[in-house]
């Protein structure tokens, strides 16, 4: 995208937090002319159009024809039916991408969509969240110093590549690129796998025969703990089904590295134990400064046993 | 305690941010008269005198002599020698307690120390927890609408249970007891397994080959997933051997739904899937509204993928 070159209509597919965002932050940087929603949501539309989000909402593929710049912001299960449906619209100059949480399924979707124009279909994920979800949710200021990873095809033009960076950069973000592999592997690690782990866990606690009283004890840690266990299911459905492959691997090393911790418990090695938890938070204090340098150091949160 | 007789002579052991903030809570509820802290640390004993948490500091014999009340707030592991060093100057009508995050641990050597006196000593736990620790973080308010569990021993005096517990209420908090074993278990489960999880996890992304792309990537559902892992070391070292036996109990049970969820992966059960993942999020929810009703609905974290 020219910086002088505004987007003439963006579309986009799925106006909630993510979509909307994008939407917003674009139209305050006097980046796009006409915003256009779609998704299956009526009433996620009205909300769309009510707040300003977006300036009209449409039927797919009524939405994607003439569309120069096209965000999915959907759960990754739906894009490849959403994709199907964009396909015979795409305009030969539009560009298309996606804000998917997987990007090789995705990737193999829109293969299967666009067929030789999938160097149309830039891939693409921001690391952005907010404890909301919905259009109402949405925000110009979202994306604000968050991460957006690019995952470029061979097929893709640079132009197309740059077009959608800057349209990231105009939000606010960072942008990084990555192979979809590298992209499912981090993001397998980093986000998939804390979410299983959250849910295994609530999942053991409903399941345990004193469910109540783990609950009426359960405090501050616990919360923090498995707040992404308060995820979206059906986005989390999809995201296991769709990088099953890498996220299997991360929970397997999960497994491995709980049971090498179970054993230093096992045996009682309390120096092991103390060594591990100490580089543990060393670690992490360290990231935690870079990544929240205005907090200052990383908080002690290990009295509340 | 009865409310018109206030503690003479209250000893903390350990003044940081759990003795500490028990003496000036029961400081501004005008309970106790003069406040000794004593410790291993003189740094941290310092300090407390600086904040007004103590009012003066001795060794641990001499605070002893003629206390009336004596909390324990230091991490499990230091407890055996303190009450050994405690035990042959404790004053008839004393009673001790303690914030241990186990109780059979503490209870046995509190046995071993206390021998035919073990009556006075009333096992007790606040599950307060903030974000510091030391004397610095200590505040009067810590405690209000937080819980306390006592676990009370056979041998007990009804009066001297109820002094504690009129204490820990005078504090602002809401008391409950259970059994020893019943108090191990159910921490297991909420507080020690989710902070040995979180250790691993940190511990995996510390040994994987793409660490540093890893940790630059890595969001805030991450930081909040592990904020426990920079929990105090030796503490939570400290509670891994004091509570072998339930954690690990609790870790099989974990090992066992971890399975049960990689299977649905592993098998592509989108049905079960997100069944599992619905079920979590509104049993955490609804778990949620009554832990922090001023919050209203729990946030959907899920946007961030």
């Amino acid at each position: 995208m020219n910086r002088d070159v505004p987007i003439e209509r963006l579309v986009v597919v799925g106006p909630g937090l993510i979509g909307g965002s994008f939407a917003l932050a674009l139209k305050r940087a006097g980046m796009v002319r006409t915003v256009i929603g779609a998704g299956r949501s009526r009433a996620s539309l009205d909300a769309a159009l009510r707040l300003g989000v977006i300036d009209a909402a449409a039927e797919l593929a009524e939405a994607a024809t003439g569309a120069d710049f096209i965000l999915v912001a959907t759960p990754v299960g739906q894009m490849p039916a959403i994709f199907a449906a964009i396909a015979p619209l795409l305009d030969a100059r539009a560009v298309i991408t996606d804000g998917g949480s997987t990007k090789r399924d995705v990737i193999a979707a829109a293969r299967t969509a666009f067929g030789a124009r999938i160097g149309q279909f830039v891939p693409g994920h921001p690391i952005a969240g907010a404890e909301k979800s919905g259009p109402a949710a949405a925000s110009a200021e979202l994306y604000t110093g968050r991460k957006v990873i690019l995952a470029p095809l061979d097929e893709n033009p640079a132009p197309l590549v740059a077009r959608v960076r800057a349209a990231w950069e105009r939000c606010g973000a960072r942008v990084y690129t990555m192979t979809p592999d590298e992209h499912d592997n981090v993001l397998a690690m980093i986000s998939h796998l804390p979410h299983v782990l959250a849910y295994a866990l609530v999942d053991q606690v409903c399941a345990h025969p004193r469910s109540d009283l783990l609950w009426q004890h359960a405090a501050g840690g616990f919360r923090d703990f498995t707040r992404i266990a308060s995820s979206h299911p059906e986005m989390w459905r999809d995201i296991c089904v769709a990088n099953r492959d890498a996220l299997l691997g991360a929970i397997g090393g999960f497994e491995g590295a709980l049971a090498a911790l179970r054993g230093l418990i096992e045996r009682g090695d309390a120096e092991a134990l103390e060594a591990l938890f100490t580089n543990a938070r060393s670690t992490r204090d360290r990231w935690l400064a870079e990544f929240e340098p205005a907090r200052g150091p990383a908080p002690d949160a290990g009295q509340e046993a």
